[in-house]
């Protein structure tokens, strides 16, 4: 999916949701155990009940690579499943890959040629030659680590680098690795992991990257507030992806859990809507 | 397995070759592509050849992933071979995972309890929360990425992170990870990758972490020294895991490919046996 393609989305349904699906078998309803691939049967009705209200979905690896063979042909067919019925919507794999070139380039044929997703999350550590192979496949894109919703995020991320005392002035980490990987990939292929939990740090962030599609998790359980996201992290083309996992598909765990997913899926859409309309 | 039970093998067997599964389909003897599941029967055929030599192996996941439920199954059916076949052998799984709290307990799970391998690579960049669930058990290891093998790894590893104008004191990122992740794990629960093409940045590395292990990718293909790694890595203890994939496993690919492999991994033993005697 191009960045256009992606804005028309915004545009059209007045949202920037993304709905993660961090399915795990002990949170998910009972009555759907009974059935033969519970992972996929509770994916496909949270999908086909939130589908009207977002943009994209997160399948998050790790909650698959838990449950084996099982967990990852759940993954695979509900990749199939959302590409065959909502064709519009954007599909991130939240796997955090970087590995050394040749095995970089494996991970990404493995998720832009076997699953198809549109784009993946990646860790910046092990520098360019980790994050090119994953840039090499029109059309996909990688969204690096920048500044993460976690509070281990302070250990790292936000040092200072640029060898000077630390002050207001000072370029920490996640800076650094935005400013760099400008020359890597474009506004066209690359987006940014920055947490809702970091408030302010979105000016920031703006200032080193305008007009980046950002990808925001941790609004919700992790406590990260919508308004401010957007009072300092929006943009002309709204240049958001906010992720909403936990608050949405385990609303309710009864048999009526799909559409309660939906109905908090068209709360936060309709949030969005006002906050689209003031920018 | 416990580091004292690492060591009496290293001494044992003098030896601290890690043998990197890295296995690709399109890499392997042309007459294995007829068996039933050619990842796992190649890997079978190095295993036993190799366990001599070695004292533990290697599989890199982007390598099983990529092949999807039938890679997933072959990596499993590697671990439980090499448990039951060669018990003494301390697992990796190269996977470079790492996330939110919540998410790296997931992993964590994954990787030690339900593949039950010995030790796991994990990305230090999310900080000391999507570090900490894969400490929390009992007899398994952490490898944290610290200063890697690749081009990449001076695009940010290494930039200063101490406030002051970077000089030979400077304390870089790769120091502070060192640094921070002590308060975190001990020298019986956490490792560190430190890439055999940083020369002497091994001593950097052991003022910072005389007593921890430290799993050194890049000897072979990516052009790393062994007798440098020794020179400025060894401890007493040995201290070195010093890994090679390519240049063993792919050493041929006729029906000899064991039998080779097991010469190159026996070339290598012996002159780490003679590394050894010199500390």
């Amino acid at each position: 999916m191009t960045r256009q393609q992606l804005i028309e989305q915004i545009r059209l349904k007045k949202s920037f949701l993304c709905v993660g699906l961090d399915t795990d078998v002990k949170k998910i309803p009972i009555h759907l155990l009974d059935l033969h691939d519970p992972i996929f049967e509770f994916n496909k009705a949270i999908v086909d009940a939130t589908a009207p209200y977002c943009v994209a979905y997160k399948p998050n690896l790790a909650f698959y690579e838990a449950f084996g063979i099982h967990g990852m042909t759940a993954f695979k067919k509900t990749i199939q499943y959302i590409k065959e019925n909502h064709p519009h919507h954007f599909i991130i794999a939240d796997a955090k890959r970087g590995d050394i070139g040749n095995t970089s380039k494996l991970y990404a044929r493995t998720f832009f040629e076997e699953y198809d997703v549109d784009a993946l999350t990646v860790a910046p550590y092990m520098g360019e030659d980790s994050v090119m192979p994953f840039l090499e496949y029109e059309g996909k894109w990688v969204i690096l680590l920048a500044l993460t919703s976690n509070k281990g995020s302070h250990d790292f991320q936000t040092l200072p680098t640029d060898g000077k005392p630390e002050d207001e002035t000072s370029e920490r980490l996640f800076e650094r690795v935005i400013k760099t990987s400008q020359q890597w990939g474009t506004t066209e292929n690359m987006m940014y992991v920055v947490g809702a939990t970091q408030g302010e740090m979105f000016k920031d962030i703006r200032r080193l990257a305008p007009d980046h599609f950002l990808l925001v998790p941790g609004v919700g359980a992790q406590g990260g507030s919508l308004q401010e996201v957007c009072r300092y992290g929006m943009t002309k083309d709204c240049g958001l992806l906010v992720n909403s996992s936990r608050a949405i598909i385990y609303a309710d765990n009864t048999e009526l859990f799909a559409e309660v997913a939906g109905n908090k899926a068209r709360e936060m859409q309709q949030e969005m809507a006002t906050l689209l309309d003031l920018n």
